[in-house]
């Protein structure tokens, strides 16, 4: 695998809600994602999930708490932590977690993406 | 845990060559560091380790390719693959690989830090 440009990753897609798998490595993948709206409240049993923005700010609400995070700044929801991401407008976020982890987690519904695509 | 801004993080610490561990999900360590000069040549046996430039050039030279990263760019180093980080200037790198990866691998010297200090 190369180096990976995040901006010039970006710009290859435009879907929302749609992660992009850019490496793996020790068994976990490495993603980039736009988000703009409200996604679905979920959790991972297994896996902790970290949101880093590199791009506009998103609001990560959990049930007793909510995180605002701005470029530059990530958060880890720890496995078992009931979530949903909010983007009033739009955000890039690189996510960093286990292979294998579903974007909806506990959940099913028309934003699951079970096999996301590699760039 | 709580939310994580890189540009203050780095702001905390000015000691070049001294990773600080930031982050720890799923068995693996966020960590920031600040590089100036040559790193000594290294491998790390079981442990992919990915460099993304936050800030400045990174050069990371191995024996058989050399990879030139700018701000907003990273590069894994796949396990068992010699290397050698060279920043001309300051540099600002977030890592990312398992907890317990030695920053000097399978060299000890003085550059060694068997115990990153948590921010």
């Amino acid at each position: 695998m190369g180096k990976v440009n995040l901006a010039e990753t970006l710009s290859t897609f435009s879907a929302y809600w749609d992660p992009r798998i850019v490496s793996e490595l020790n068994g976990q993948h490495v993603k980039l994602a736009k988000l703009k709206g409200s996604f679905v409240w979920h959790r991972h049993e297994q896996e902790d999930e970290l949101f880093l923005v590199l791009r506009g700010r998103l609001r990560l609400e959990m049930r007793d708490e909510v995180v605002t995070l701005d470029e530059g700044e990530f958060f880890v929801v720890p496995r078992g932590v009931e979530h949903r991401p909010v983007a009033d407008d739009e955000v890039h976020v690189l996510l960093f977690e286990p292979a294998g982890t579903l974007n909806t987690g506990d959940v099913r519904n028309e934003r699951t993406v079970d096999s996301p695509d590699r760039i």
